[in-house]
């Protein structure tokens, strides 16, 4: 080894040779390099990437008018439209950070959240307005509301005394900037839907963003100019990062304000979408509508899903249908997706129901996240990759939030041994591959024996009559807790308590068929995720079917 | 603006949300998301994603055996065979910086560049020892000798004591690395092939390398598993960060010794290549190859173009065989490639000569590079968006060297006013296209007009008896210069001095008609670049055609 490393001598930094990574520099590259290429569509508007970067642009530097700057925050309570798309670019040109609210939380939350985060700025779309006026009651010192006035959506009422489009009355038409000094630098802040408790505000900066906009593009073999549809509400986790990625390869939005069957189908046909994502219940949606809605797609069409297991029969449904999917998976703490089912070789060689098993499974590091493993909680020592091994799921590296705002303890907890802990529990495969078994709460532990309830629920998802499936531990005198199962029938489709468990007796051991069974629609979070704990409470006031 | 930013408490780097970026990962990751693919295919030898790994870490952990570590630079003097891709990853992993000679270089030159660069060792191909060996002998201290002895090439010797196999077995089985500590750390340097004094010593780093490995695939359209044909030298800037692009996208290497037609077409048949980059002058061979070896592709065949402005012809020609091609442009100093022609979606409308054209453009800057500009080249201030306006391109960010090896005074004034100064002259068109008039030395000025030295040639090759042209200035009592054409005729091809004066004078003034004709082979760099100095100096030597 040298004495003196000639490398690090007069070979500093500077303006020619080191730019702060930022996905604002997406946005400008798709606006000089395809200035007439249409960026956005919504309904009867659309938008150019010159006109996309314009407006984002008069956004930032109203904000900068109104005091705005570094370290603020800036909220939009937005649905899938123009503007909460141009406030991915808009709101962090000024060095402010981005905070996307679900748009399904209640006042309360919402009015923690605005304090918490410290909102100088709240953006207003009128679908939420009866929800904002309750939590801006809710509040002390109230930030400033405007209002997004989306003439695509009627009703609700306007709350403050000037609309998004007021604003960019007030911006600047020359102000242009797509570079920042310091990509460690906050550009969003988003809230965990936690299942208890008060919600955690996840905080992401500009490297970030970038890499895993790229990210998603590698792991999705995205190329240039993809027509992506909005299924994915911008609000999670920055809809996965998908309004940088779609900057940086020149795509087009199309616009969804709300996800049903008959919106997306004929999205998908009259734009030629080539691109969504989506938690499975979406795609289950799309599986299960009537073969009329699904008529006269002649393009092939790529779907991405995460936010739970898919069933390998929603995959096997969607491949059918003649849809590819890719599965991945992560964390509102990792950015969304930094795992990837990546498809190999020989999967195609397989039957489809092979292959949407192995489809099925979280899979590998995303191409530009750094690690993962699957680890003993305590001890972190990696498991062997032997498929049946339990331990945690850690990740580290670039797509790992910068941490929890306000929260240094639980920051701190979450980062213990320099690795992420997501709490997923899952295993580790021969090929490299990781399949999630469940969230460490929600094993059930039954007479000793651990049951997967994603297992259970994979089982009755298979079931031809059976629409959606969750499972959860309910309390028991005996057994110490047994599965309960809560099923959504299809639609016309009958079947009994018995015939299920009748059923199950044919797949499961003994030990994992579900005790209880509650017919009905299954509670789920604003973004598609079963609401485990409410089903939890719930369980435990269903009789068990008799003679199981 | 805040007082205090929240964004800033207790949200710092550490090991579970930070990770530097290096191309290093891209082959940890090929390697354990697709450790049977083929890596390497070199003659009867290939290799898989986790061989090539395992070899690189064999390489790495052998040469820290042998005292190497960061900032000692390792030399390779080396043909397109696995060992130089390895290289690549095998020299970063131990901290030190890979040097890959231009294997065409002369011994004097060899020797320089091993002296400057402080070669700890040096790794050599049997091909090139007779320059090695003579190489070695000008210096005071030569570095250790290890010879590359490929099986696939038979002539040369062995200059040293052991082989890099010999050096593999010294490697430990269990050494694994695919991180560094600092990404701005240099990973590799290389030489400017210079056309005149003593070569500088490019250094880059590994993230600059990480992020142009990306951007090569972004522009490019590049999806998984690509199979590369190595027609561009691996020791041109890098092979322009390939190798680290084929890792990102675990595609196939297929190595290529020598680029004759009949191998290039071979490999193409063989090995269904889909990607390929080399200099225009690769490009034309090609298509002034027989028709035979032509025959027999099925499959569509991308190529990257870049070293020198492609002719339109020349491109024309390529799309006519049914391959498509992107061309790129760049400097050592950018790391190869960082700037594109992109396309468009309405060039597809064009003819095929229109689409030539604007292919021909050098472009605007690629996905990942970060500014790019045609400014005066005093002021600095950006010429108008005429096309017709002469500046110089500037770029900056990332995707810019680290400087020049041991040499401020240069580097400094390469980065004067915060951008790299490229030295070449161009125009701005009205589409942000960047299009190359010349090289600031080789603008021809007679009588006080500036011709183009790239006009005239682009004329001449457009003319079907000629397969190559280069034109420089040539002092002239009366006018100051005079152009000066260097032609190469195609095979079996008939043209005289007065022909191509009077066939010019269809298509050009006449201030712009060669006033000298030199028929034969025209001088190049071992990297396909014209050697105008050479030219140039030719060129006095050559009496004016009669009556021009």
């Amino acid at each position: 080894m040298s004495s003196r490393n000639i490398y690090e001598m007069d070979l500093s930094q500077n303006a020619a040779n080191y730019a702060a990574l930022t996905p604002l520099s997406f946005l400008e590259r798709a606006a000089s390099v395809y200035p007439l290429h249409t960026s956005v569509i919504h309904g009867k508007t659309s938008y150019t990437w010159s006109q996309t970067y314009a407006r984002s642009c008069l956004l930032a530097s109203a904000l900068v008018g109104m005091g705005i700057g570094k370290g603020d925050t800036v909220s939009f309570m937005g649905a899938n439209t123009p503007e909460t798309f141009e406030a991915h670019f808009g709101v962090p040109m000024t060095g402010a950070v981005l905070n996307a609210l679900n748009v399904r939380l209640d006042a309360k939350a919402i009015a923690f959240i605005l304090g918490h985060a410290e909102t100088k700025i709240l953006f207003t779309d009128r679908e939420y307005s009866e929800t904002i006026k309750a939590a801006l009651l809710l509040m002390d010192k109230p930030p400033l509301v405007i209002d997004i006035d989306d003439q695509e959506y009627s009703g609700g009422e306007l709350l403050g005394e000037q609309t998004y489009e007021d604003v960019l009355q007030q911006g600047d038409p020359n102000y242009r900037c797509f570079q920042i000094d310091d990509e460690w630098q906050a550009i969003s802040l988003n809230y965990t839907s936690g299942t208890t408790g008060d919600p955690k505000g996840v905080v992401y900066h500009h490297r970030g963003a970038y890499l895993n906009a790229i990210s998603n593009g590698l792991c999705w073999d995205l190329v240039s100019h993809p027509v992506y549809l909005w299924t994915l509400p911008m609000f999670h986790c920055n809809g996965w990062c998908f309004p940088w990625t779609l900057a940086a390869v020149a795509g087009t939005n199309v616009c969804l304000r709300h996800v049903r069957d008959d919106a997306v189908f004929a999205a998908i046909k009259e734009y030629q979408v080539t691109h969504f994502c989506g938690a499975p219940v979406v795609l289950n949606t799309l599986v299960n509508a009537a073969d009329e809605l699904k008529a006269g797609i002649a393009h092939q069409v790529k779907a991405m899903t995460a936010g739970a297991a898919p069933p390998a029969a929603v995959i096997a449904g969607m491949e059918n249908m003649g849809f590819s999917v890719t599965h991945v998976y992560g964390l509102t703490e990792t950015y969304g997706p930094c795992v990837v089912s990546a498809p190999q070789d020989d999967w195609a060689e397989l039957t489809i129901e092979e292959r949407a098993e192995r489809v099925a499974r979280q899979g590998v590091r995303a191409p530009l996240q750094d690690e993962l493993m699957v680890a003993d909680p305590e001890s972190m020592v990696p498991v062997p990759k032997d498929g049946k091994t339990m331990g945690e799921i850690f990740m580290r590296g670039n797509i790992v939030m910068k941490g929890y705002l306000k929260n240094p303890a639980t920051t701190e907890k979450s980062f213990a041994g320099g690795w992420f802990h997501s709490g997923d529990l899952a295993v580790w495969h021969a090929d490299g591959y990781v399949e999630i078994k469940d969230r460490s709460k929600d094993i059930i532990i039954s007479g000793g024996e651990n049951i997967s309830s994603l297992e259970v629920e994979s089982v009755l998802f298979k079931h031809p009559n059976i629409l959606e499936a969750a499972v959860v531990a309910s309390s028991d005198e005996k057994w110490g807790e047994v599965p309960c199962a809560f099923v959504t029938l299809k639609k016309g489709a009958e079947l009994s308590a018995e015939e299920l468990v009748a059923y199950c007796r044919e797949e499961l051991a003994g030990f994992k068929i579900p005790k209880k069974v509650c017919f009905g629609p299954i509670d789920k979070t604003s973004t598609g995720k079963v609401q485990k704990y409410l089903l939890r409470e719930r369980a435990e006031t269903i009789s068990k079917v008799a003679n199981n």
